[in-house]
């Protein structure tokens, strides 16, 4: 794995203390400061050894100009950390089998891993922005755009990753089409006879689109890029029908790892005392596990949370029949009485 | 609706007779040709009324270079017919509701239609290709561009369909990130007042992956780009469990339409009488009705299609228990029967 706190474990100024330190992003640091991320809060982020995230944007924010938009905050994060690898695990727990939409048999036994690149491609490619086209018309416009070391090293990463679990890996892309995606595809082939235990295969995207319903347990890990990824990834959580339970990992070549939930910030639900803690619990997990290479700590944090599931608490989301239905609160509270 | 033969329904030079002419394109003109769209097949298919197309690709042409990939072939057709607009119904059919992967209640009525926007955006934007970046690094890139007569015309397609089915449309797009999709939003946004009956909203893409799986029956009209349409519009053509069954149109502002299934060739199964020739009739019927005014006609083939279900006739893809399976060829046979 890649993790400057696995790979470099001296310790930095910033981790003299235990107590992690709190720095607002997104809407919290647009309502303080004006920006979505405050310099402060990404030379902070970059000296520790781990950064925990809470899901961000609203309402509020929605009609912001671009650079005021705390998603913008986001992707500043992720390049500014240089995590370009996002590991998003989709599984489903036996406890959790029926919150899914698809039929038991299924969904039962759904175990993959999305390797999503987050530093590249149309996300981040220039030129983008708007302007007029020979004919003097308005447009707007990206750039999907991936370069050989961008390919590789996430290529490297997945393959690792494959070869860790049951290795097989899926590269996705749009090859048939995509100038873009016929390069990824020859640089992943290339990089694949670096690790001849692990079995590749390719999938165009419309394809996996429709595979992630008919039958996902084909999956074991995929890899994409940062737009599939983000479509994809988003598509095999909610088939878990678990997505308030799935934690994700932003990692780089060196520097500290991003931890967060998949979901998103639910402003529908906000205050309410409704949402899951569960995936930002996980990642948490994750945080010890692939940040601070405490796999032990991880792995009780992880029990802790099946203990609880299996003791029948479940938030809204989570919830059937014959369970106890419980508020992010206690849902918390419970974990903890669990470890 | 947007159909050269219902708007200009006087005879052309090729419609004086009324059997079909069958031109080759895709890996059968690479065959004969050694191009995926001969010059012959492009004006044929301009002169036409209307064009049915069969599923192209094969593993045969899998490796070929760009410009001799059946793909291409079929991008050059839609671009040569300026058909921007494709329409891609996914229905659930009380028949055929078990062979969903989604549970019953779920799959049960989904009745939507994608809008996809198919002669833009990043399969044809421009500057396209490989090259070095300015570290001297190999890359490979896209442009996703999108011009304001392209997003309107689109839009107001989207919101005539809208307008005759249940009066919402749902144009899905990545605007908290691109650009494009900012532009995108903006002018859907703007044509929205000339359809003051219809009710718009906007959903992020990776969302939009995920509540087709969740809740699909919240959709009725969706449109979006290109390669956002690719993706989920097989993604909604897979939770409907029929995909078998599903038919598309591609229309332009003038000029003859485009009808084929949605899958693809199937290239695991050729020759082997086991495919469902049921997209391909449907996709007829879109023809008539689309493309040549005859709703009636349509009618009719519609309703030997689901006569035909109701006799329990199933193909293995949509076969279950209790039914009778048969091959394409009976498929077809029964279907003529019941017309
Ligand atoms: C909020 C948004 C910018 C972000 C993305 O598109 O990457 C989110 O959807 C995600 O997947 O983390
Ligand atoms: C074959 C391919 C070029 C095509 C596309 O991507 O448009 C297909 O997937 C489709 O959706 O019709």
């Amino acid at each position: 794995m890649v993790s400057a706190l696995k790979s470099s474990p001296s310790p930095k100024p910033s981790s003299n203390s235990l107590a992690p330190s709190k720095m607002p992003m997104g809407g919290a640091a647009l309502d303080l400061t004006g920006v979505p991320l405050p310099e402060e809060t990404l030379s902070a982020a970059q000296r520790a050894d781990a950064i925990l995230l809470g899901a961000i944007g609203g309402y509020k924010w929605d009609k912001n100009e671009k650079h005021l938009k705390p998603e913008t905050g986001l992707l500043q994060l992720r390049e500014g950390l240089k995590v370009f690898a996002n590991l998003r695990p989709a599984t489903v727990l036996p406890q959790l089998v029926d919150s899914s939409t698809l039929k038991k048999d299924v969904a039962e036994g759904v175990d993959l891993m999305v390797v999503r690149e987050l530093t590249g491609g149309i996300y981040f490619g220039k030129p983008r922005g708007f302007g007029t086209n020979e004919k003097g018309e308005d447009i707007g416009f990206n750039t999907e755009v991936y370069a050989t070391h961008e390919i590789d090293r996430i290529a490297r990463i997945a393959f690792e990753i494959a070869r860790k679990r049951r290795g097989q890996l899926c590269s996705v892309d749009k090859a048939n089409v995509l100038e873009a995606s016929m390069f990824w595809r020859k640089r992943v082939t290339a990089i694949a006879s670096e690790y001849p235990d692990v079995e590749l295969s390719h999938m165009y995207v419309d394809n996996a689109a429709m595979q992630l319903v008919r039958y996902p347990k084909q999956f074991d890990t995929i890899v994409t890029n940062n737009i599939f990824g983000d479509i994809l990834s988003d598509e095999a959580s909610m088939i878990t029908g678990s997505i308030g339970m799935l934690p994700s990992a932003s990692l780089g070549e060196s520097g500290p790892g991003l931890f967060e939930p998949i979901h998103g910030s639910a402003p529908d639900i906000a205050g309410q005392d409704k949402a899951n803690p569960l995936a930002t619990i996980l990642s948490a997990a994750m945080l010890l596990k692939y940040g601070l290479g405490e796999a032990n700590a991880a792995k009780r944090i992880e029990n802790a949370v099946l203990d609880t599931l299996n003791r029948g608490f479940r938030t809204g989301d989570i919830y059937s029949a014959g369970n106890k239905l419980v508020g992010c609160k206690e849902m918390g509270e419970e974990v903890l009485k669990s470890v």
